[in-house]
């Protein structure tokens, strides 16, 4: 099909919730004044999506991967890989990859501090240190992130994210050896001989290296050892241009969704002043989606404010961050075209009430000048359930805004 | 996630209906005057649920294993295991288990009674008399239940459940040899096998046992063999506790139900005039619901009344069958704190003008202070059609109670 519509699809992170008694009971979506995103659920479809299926909690990987088109169940091994792919690593399909603690250990490898004394400073020197270590056909390549934490990525053939951890996730315990979970899985056991080797590798490096001599001097726990946890390979998934045939392009501010969409190769727009807090210039984002408009007929925008509140259990900041989504949904409505498609979402509840993701459906409308209209006049988790959309799953977002767009291929006849 | 939430999941059987000519063309739901489960839709969340999917027509063991979480697609194999769980038999993953029968046959086994004429008193002394027989390395384990009927549990290794009958289902026919369904299935030709020489067994024994001998001067037909049928294996499935992450206890009134529930390892309570008939002490299995959750987090009841009235077709009978579950509500209710949940639904639909199971989906309304209100104000077919929760199905049910208990684990990051 020809089409020259281009979509917008705004998430507002954890931006679904219960009622709040703080709020006269009402959900913070119905609490909040939101002129812009009502105008969509008038002019638009509406109702409620389960992001993986009804009741289940899911994170903000699991949940955008869903909505983005790829079935966590079978594609999401663990946090590694989408981890490192936030932090700006590159990571390619097979690759194994783990989540890392700097951790502290005496001469015997028995694990006196998980955190290294909550190492802050000196981690980028460390990481360089041991970054790119080639065992067999293997390559390790290991970055910091925040404080003492940082991601491994094993790059190299055959290689499988079968295997126990190292961390024994507690002190006073000696480092635990990786093994396979199946001793007939030979991809798994080359993971985990070739990763017990590299965690004495880091020992010898880290030991003696410059900053830790400087830390013990000043009576501070050396970051002696990295112990990787929450192992996941990287999954030999379509890219999303080649999945649903567009050109995307992505506004996000947390890692984690950073790394969701650099592992399937969107292009990953920064703006100035996205701080991923309540304090987060929206506008600025809501002017780089336009902008980006411009060369991509897709914009992924995930705006993290509601979720922030959400976890603090604060209904008044999660309404005065849908608020300003609200504003951002009337400068996109103002700046899109007759076949142009604009959704609506959250990717998972986070109410005030439980101050955590919950399994509840989130509201979702799908606008579009050339889309259908139903009944339902209020974008909140109330109202939509009067519909039209019904009670759809987060895999189902991506076939209903190409099919708005017009740039699905027919499946038949 | 740290939680002191309780929930009850209450099942009225067969409770959902269509149009009753004699009750003005409402339902049985409808009809009923119904103020306690009217205010759980009031202050909840209700919609309709299908057990398996929409249109399939249910059993009641089928409905509560979706229910509870088990996809009978793939785990049902047949009535057997859940019946002789039902009747208090131990069966354990990997059993072969058959209902049977009771029957009259000749010296040449030709079946001369499928019921071996009703008998109806000496069954106990006849399945003591075969019961642990041992024949290679399979026991087999023999218990009557109610007239001409009895269970046959087969434990030990390697067995498959992939076998004809041996019952002819009809009289003046020979008993049929039990035969694997695939020749190359060896499991199931050593079930079959093994089945052929203990029915051969009974039949040894049986025809000389006293209780026959009694019977045979007395003109009765003897009960000298047991013919098996619906063959199942007990599946390979997880403990309810384990699964959802509950300690769990069951008030059920049927055996098959009971069954089910043992066989989940969920805690059975027995109820002094819990009938499962119309006349069942409805209030004294709500007493033991409450008393329950003082040292359990889930709570299944299941009420049969609904169903009863349901097969007879008496749309009165139904009324009033609901009608004092919904004292039950309101007992239930007043008993359960802030955190806690309260579920109220059907396994599956009863209609009186079918007086059968029919593929019908059923109202369901979840409760709980925490948890989201929707605009249904009334629980019955038609009005839970304008609930928040949509159209769900049986295996929803679980994670749907859980995330509002707060104690499902996170997927994802």
């Amino acid at each position: 099909m020809e089409s020259n519509a281009r979509a917008i699809l705004l998430i507002g992170d954890g931006m679904a919730d219960r009622p709040v008694a703080s709020l006269g009971g009402r959900t913070p979506l119905e609490a909040a004044d939101t002129p812009n995103m009502n105008r969509l659920a008038r002019e638009g479809e509406s109702g409620l999506m389960d992001p993986i299926r009804p009741g289940i909690r899911v994170g903000s990987d699991t949940g955008h991967l869903a909505i983005l088109g790829y079935d966590p169940y079978k594609i999401y091994t663990g946090r590694g890989p989408f981890e490192a792919a936030g932090i700006g690593m590159d990571v390619s399909r097979g690759d194994v990859s783990f989540r890392c603690n700097f951790a502290t250990v005496d001469a015997n490898l028995k694990v006196l501090d998980r955190r290294a004394g909550r190492i802050s400073e000196g981690t980028k020197e460390l990481a360089d240190a041991i970054n790119g270590i080639t065992i067999d056909d293997v390559t390790f390549f290991f970055k910091e992130s925040v404080a003492h934490r940082g991601a491994l990525v094993m790059h190299g053939p055959g290689l499988g994210a079968q295997v126990s951890d190292i961390d024994p996730h507690r002190e006073n315990e000696r480092i635990l050896e990786a093994a396979p979970l199946d001793e007939q899985d030979s991809a798994s056991k080359k993971t985990a001989d070739l990763l017990n080797q590299w965690v004495l590798r880091t020992y010898e490096i880290l030991k003696d290296h410059p900053v830790n001599k400087a830390r013990e001097a000043q009576g501070q726990l050396p970051a002696n050892i990295v112990l990787p946890r929450g192992v996941g390979i990287a999954p030999d998934i379509a890219e999303f241009d080649t999945l649903h045939d567009v050109v995307s392009a992505c506004v996000v501010e947390t890692g984690l969704i950073r790394g969701i969409a650099r592992y399937l190769n969107m292009d990953l727009i920064d703006v100035p002043g996205a701080t991923g807090g309540l304090d987060s210039d929206l506008m600025a984002m809501a002017h780089a989606v336009v902008d980006a408009l411009d060369n991509h007929t897709f914009v992924l925008c995930n705006v993290k404010g509601p979720d922030v509140a959400g976890h603090d259990g604060d209904g008044q900041a999660k309404v005065e961050a849908i608020q300003r989504i609200d504003q951002m949904v009337g400068y996109l409505y103002e700046n899109l075209g007759d076949t142009d498609v604009l959704v609506v979402t959250a990717d998972h509840s986070t109410p005030c009430v439980v101050k955590d993701h919950s399994g509840d459906a989130v509201p979702i409308v799908f606008w579009s000048r050339r889309g259908r209209i139903d009944d339902c006049t209020e974008f909140n988790e109330r109202a939509v359930t009067r519909g039209g959309v019904g009670r759809i799953r987060g895999t189902d977002v991506m076939p209903l805004i190409t099919q708005l767009m017009g740039v699905q291929e027919k499946f038949g006849a």
